[in-house]
């Protein structure tokens, strides 16, 4: 099944040439995969010249790191995130990548592709390695202050990612909290587990920790943005900076040799725990696929991005959304 | 100098037995520590019998994992924590040690011993163990909602604890927050960087993520307690995490053989991410040293407790607080 994604050239740290890079891997790998790629012609052009399923749509600049994301959506509505989000918007490409601010990319998904009816805010969809399989963080870092209701969203679009997505069965779904009995915490977080709770459509087991992060208690955490973006760094900065000190350690001839050997396996746990695994992460609730791809992406962290919006347009991840919250509001 | 310290015997999975013994190994490490034993003295009072430097304090039971702290230590002010709370309160103790229920640690330091002029909220100081030294997170999770002010207070606790406890000198602090920018965030976190940053008593670094746990980027990460023990927990969960990966992949006889030989770097890396170390965390702001210890604490985390209560006790740490707090007010 083909999937048009529009591609933001100029977002990213280096942008456009990691950018332009990573698209020609990712049509190259896919053959049903088409490319919009949103930037200066005269910058990126020349690259993907004669290159079948990418074309060009021309844009103005990026959006500066330093300004407010809303203000320079709206301030700007030729700056390339905003017209990749409206090629969404028009139905002329059905997903939406940026590494570029990713504020902006928010606010440009939000206001200019629109949530979904019965969204009242989208929320993003970071994925954690499990111990025995991939675990959904919804929210990821998109909203600051999150109403119970909103969290009870979140657990369906979390839940809808889990299913169509990533294709867990049966998807399972926690709140995050501090302590481990379910009511504990202060009125709202009482209140989302009483709204939680009480649906039958859900698989709710409850609290999890910030511990249970990577031991797949349950396939779904469900969060305020705040308290998920802390959760999500804080994995990766521990896995990262665990790795670091086993090398600092590896010294003398026994442990050196040691890590010789054992490489391969720290390895494979250190790609395991990478949040580049996939690339980004999906915004959930808007009218069209958005994939957040991180600032700092590689050709391959693009091409992975791009992939993986391609498997939210293959799912119909909003279609499958709406089915759900259609069934919420009934 | 003299430190006494009053410790329920009834607090924590194993206890009283692990309590008693980890008393009993820190009044042989040290000779000016005096431990008031609060518990049963039937429980309790044959394994103390004739122990220099340790009397047993009789009280009630203790306080169950499922009780709603604050209302059970107003209901049962005869229970172990309410008695030790009220040694410390009554100058018959300098601090307070328990590995039970923390909810109910928390409701009787604040509510007995009570709170230091000038401190709004008392706080939860944990020790992370950050690449280059210690790293103090506060509040670790005895707050869930925390104002501007209550974030400035929390920074100068912080502060107050990793200069005069912990040896670091001309501490720096940051605030926990999402994104890099400082003034980034909600409302509230806009005031509380505008308030820590206009404070000439702090040394101020701006906004520090969950990522920067680890990484020594500051010595004090300044947080609300729900973010605050989302960001703990999840440091702990991912150390652990990672080398039980580590372990599970090394089997074949290469891996193997380099795991056994990288064992003792291995090991050292875990224990330093351990949040043993410490034996568990100051609550700071009281009229009187209390140390939350964990509830799953083994002899030699109790016995670490009441070490590290002693050290706060040394360091004069209420006074010291008193100091800057009286400093912060005038």
């Amino acid at each position: 099944m083909p999937a048009r994604i529009a591609v933001d050239a100029l977002g990213g740290d280096d942008a456009p040439a990691s950018v332009v890079r990573g698209v020609l891997d990712a049509v190259a790998a896919d053959p049903d995969l088409e490319v919009l790629l949103v930037g200066d012609p005269e910058l990126i052009g020349d690259a993907v010249a004669g290159v079948p399923r990418v074309r060009v749509a021309a844009s103005g600049g990026r959006v500066a790191q330093e300004a407010d994301p809303v203000e320079a959506v709206r301030a700007d509505p030729g700056c390339s995130i905003g017209v990749a989000a409206r090629l969404v918007r028009d139905g002329e490409a059905d997903a939406l990548v940026s590494a570029g601010h990713s504020g902006a990319t928010l606010a440009a998904a939000v206001l200019l592709v629109g949530r979904q009816a019965g969204v009242s805010r989208p929320a993003l969809a970071a994925v954690l390695p499990g111990a025995t399989g991939p675990t959904v963080l919804v929210d990821a870092g998109a909203n600051l202050d999150t109403s119970a209701r909103q969290l009870h969203e979140f657990a369906h679009l979390g839940c809808a990612f889990a299913e169509d997505v990533l294709g867990l069965r049966e998807a399972t779904c926690g709140l995050l909290a501090i302590g481990e009995e379910p009511g504990k915490g202060d009125q709202r977080m009482k209140e989302a587990h009483a709204l939680i709770a009480a649906d039958p459509a859900l698989r709710y087991r409850g609290s999890v920790e910030g511990r249970d992060a990577l031991t797949s208690a349950v396939d779904v955490i469900v969060s305020d943005g705040f308290a998920g973006n802390v959760l999500l760094k804080a994995c990766e900065g521990t896995a990262r900076e665990a790795f670091r000190r086993v090398r600092a350690e590896a010294t003398g001839p026994r442990a050196a040799l040691g890590g010789i050997l054992l490489r391969p396996a720290l390895r494979r746990v250190r790609d395991d725990l990478d949040p580049d695994t996939y690339g980004g992460a999906h915004l959930l609730g808007c009218r069209g696929v958005a994939v957040i791809a991180h600032g700092a992406a590689r050709p391959h962290g693009i091409a992975r991005a791009c992939r993986y919006a391609a498997e939210g347009v293959r799912a119909d991840l909003p279609g499958r959304i709406a089915a759900r919250i259609g069934a919420l509001g009934a």
